[in-house]
């Protein structure tokens, strides 16, 4: 069993459903998914991680963070976003006075409600779904929802308008998380998620992470700074790098970051949704890295077997 | 005039208060208050920026780095966050059962609600001072809202709970901005603001902007990754450093990154609250800039009117 | 006039005849040439600095970095290392037993002379010129000198071998210095030659140095570590860049340096013997480093004639 | 049987009294004594690697880097730089006309020589000595030798001056070579002694070779570039870092030097002869790395014995 975060209808429904035709439950909140996974309720969860347009979904990022047990991402999956303008039947779009959908699709579609329906107020609930929901509902005093089209379809609205995002190109990406066990195997086109906490000081503590990546020639694909919600420039790192654990690189880069931050958090490594296969460049592949161990053996005059 | 970031008894408001005494105009949304600041409506507005358990404002961040006309900081406050749970006279803690208030009041309070109030559920809109508002309102279906205490007095509401924000220690960041004209005088102890957007890479991107700070001894005191809200992976970095543009050090790090960035928008160089004044260490003072260009004089025989 | 490092027939006469046929003065030693230069005796003087198989010729670079005042590189001119084995007229290679020549040309032939002529002893002495005019000489208890051809020819002695070096492609290089004054104009392919003195720590000093460089984009084609002769572990380092002075980011690393070492002795721009134009990257080229200024004069509300 | 850099009243025979008073055998040259312990005609050697006012010393450096089968620096010697002016009994210090001396102890005392001997002239040989020896003979050109007192003794030479070194601060250290096999352990007082082989380019290529170290806290005693005898700017680098081979530190700085360069050659861990202990900062303990390698393995599912 999969739990989403729903209610049904969501752009993470919508998400499950290209790589999943099982049977799954909807939870009203992402921390709601990943405590179902912890708790062994469902094996496992789907939830939006980062949207191309707003940024990083910070309810994810610090239940991941310091949520609770820890959680292992097995998978990711790409949606292009497409927002619908739902309204009651028999509405139209001039008579659309008072939107409700979620602050990121309200973020999304701002530019779009400003020029095509100025006579309207928005305000920002919990989940597109839920406000395809709240319009729904006869008594509602809101009268439009931006949502989903699944959404729309689930609840019976008609679509006042189509393809409102402000950037048609937006991309949302979700992950499938698990409890720990045994790692998704290599592909050669794979990410690797973590959170690093730096001590205190800051400029310094940020470039001593990223050399960490660098100096072993590994790339980055997100970077997000999160507060640690204990005091003003306390950070931490929320960062995907390109690779997978089973390569020394990776685990290199991760052994010293785990030296010199004041905690790292190891969320994954699981194949790309894009499939991108990153060139190693010289000094970094596998068999680099074997040869340097080879060559410290014999300064050492000891056998693999005994290395540490 | 100052306009603020209302209704009235927001924490904006409440921070514009610790400030000024004069006349101040609420704008229902950030947008709103930059924009007017923009087009001469109010002289000054008052923002909050950044929140040191939720991180960053989006919406001030996003609109400063590409709002519209450019507008600088000239001043920061900051305010102890301290929320009331308000209801209408009468009712108790016990009785609520649908509380309204903003997203970023509701995460600060999640594991207050999830203790002492685990019968309710939680709704997010506009403002806090909005859910005070809505809450006043005999027909409303909300009992309850997250708020600041001005704001329950302001709207004649009950406190059912204060002092109820998960962490006691938190704190909010707000900023004056006006339009671009005269910079504030350095004090010694100041904060320079600005948005780096980066060219295409990633790690090596962020690692260059990080090295022109710290190759000029200038530290960061707040770094947020925002998307660019074109493409995955396409970031701004929103910035404040140490120091003043009236430095030879920040003024370099500045041209630096002009430079090597995309684009670099410069927010402002003012005093910092704390009134902390950086030590600087051996090499990034006046003087030795200064010396370096004398240095350089002799080396071309020039005079100082003729350095570029 | 020009000095030469002499005696007449030393590499650096040969190397001095490829560029210029006018009347030159030799002198015994590199100090001397170069205490010529700075009292006006001659007006320009040559001698050797790099060796591609011995490296940095000591004398030289010792002395222009703390021998007195200062002096400036103008041009640079490369020459092809050519050893002889010279001998008085009727010996041969069989015959010879004790050789002498200066320790350059005897590190650059001891391969040759082992695997040829197992049977001498070689002694090293002042200069290879010195050494053929010791042969020459009948009650000399030498009887083989490697030298260059010229100065076989100029002593009247035979070539017992020719084409003697280890590496044939070896290549000396040779400075030709002024006193300061007006630099040469930038080509477009040009160097700069100083030397940095860092303060005491060193692995971060030489890092600090070189991000001067790298930071601006500038490449270095020689870097050579120098005790400052007063501790051990205190170092100078001898640097030959691209580029010239007359760049920003050049005149921006110097400042650079300027400010994070102890001191910085400039030692010229002049034009590449190899005329290789550097790529410059972007972000560092003059116009780039024009528009930083232009941008940072906006900000400041300042025109270019304020800049400082 | 030890091998010393010779004739007998050198230096390093005098560096060598200070640790040993056993059998010694001469060698005329540092490849001579290097040889005979590559060939097993002696089980160790002693030569001179580095002098704190004339840089390293070229043949220990360039025959330890490429002289022919792999040597291991066992120990290290500092002995304090002193000269005497050595003369035929009965001549005195004006009588002086043709000094004979090593380069390295000709440039140690020029001053001494310009001012205190200006009628002398001085011709560079093969060792102090040797020079000492060639004066000891009465059929000489040369009246006076630089040298140490202990060459003086040696062939009954009067001192016409004691103590002449410019700098009388100046001190050489020694090593003591022997053939690869069990290294010295470790003292918490290490140092170990490598040459890293950059790929062409230059700038960079250093920069990567320090951050090697920098980024694992290991800092450098002595860097110096040497040319590697093939082309202009092809050069490798002989370092001094502290540390000992058996902490992952420094053998996680091997292992990367290996991945990154093209090739590096161990030349020995042993301990210093200053006995100081580095402090290391955090991060980079034994302690910190093997607690890295127990947060790998969990997250592998692996034990010690499983890893690579």
């Amino acid at each position: 069993m999969i739990g989403y975060f729903g209610p049904a209808g969501t752009f993470t429904h919508q998400a499950l459903r290209t790589v999943s035709g099982g049977d799954a439950t909807p939870y009203a909140t992402v921390a709601g998914v990943l405590d179902a996974v912890r708790s062994g309720e469902v094996e496992e969860g789907i939830v939006p991680i980062e949207n191309s347009v707003e940024g990083g979904v910070t309810a994810t990022l610090d239940n991941l963070a310091v949520g609770g047990d820890p959680l292992l991402i097995v998978r990711e999956v790409l949606l292009p976003v497409s927002f619908v303008l739902a309204v009651r039947p028999g509405y139209e779009l001039a008579d659309v006075q008072r939107i409700i959908t979620h602050p990121h699709a309200h973020a999304q579609t701002r530019d779009w409600v400003r020029k095509h329906a100025p006579q309207a107020t928005v305000t920002e609930g919990g989940s597109t779904a839920a406000a395809a929901a709240e319009v729904a509902d006869p008594a509602s005093r809101f009268d439009g929802a931006i949502c989903a089209q699944v959404a729309a379809e689930l609840y019976d609205l008609d679509c006042a308008a189509r393809d409102i995002a402000d950037n048609p190109d937006a991309v949302t990406r979700f992950v499938m998380v698990r409890r720990p066990g045994s790692l998704p195997a290599p592909t050669g086109a794979d990410k690797t998620t973590l959170v690093a906490y730096m001590y205190a000081d800051h400029s310094g503590a940020l470039l001593d992470i990223l050399e960490q990546f660098a100096m072993r020639g590994v790339n980055l694909t997100r970077i997000e700074s999160r507060p640690t919600k204990k005091a003003f420039g306390e950070y931490c790192f929320s960062i995907d790098a390109e690779g997978h654990i089973g390569e020394p690189r990776l685990r290199g880069t991760l052994k010293g970051l785990h030296r010199i931050c004041r905690d790292v958090t190891f969320l994954g490594s699981y194949p790309r949704a894009d499939q991108v296969r990153p060139k190693i460049a010289r000094g970094f592949t596998a068999e680099e890295y074997e040869a340097a161990e080879v060559w410290m053996d014999g300064l050492l005059g000891r056998t693999a077997s005994e290395r540490r």
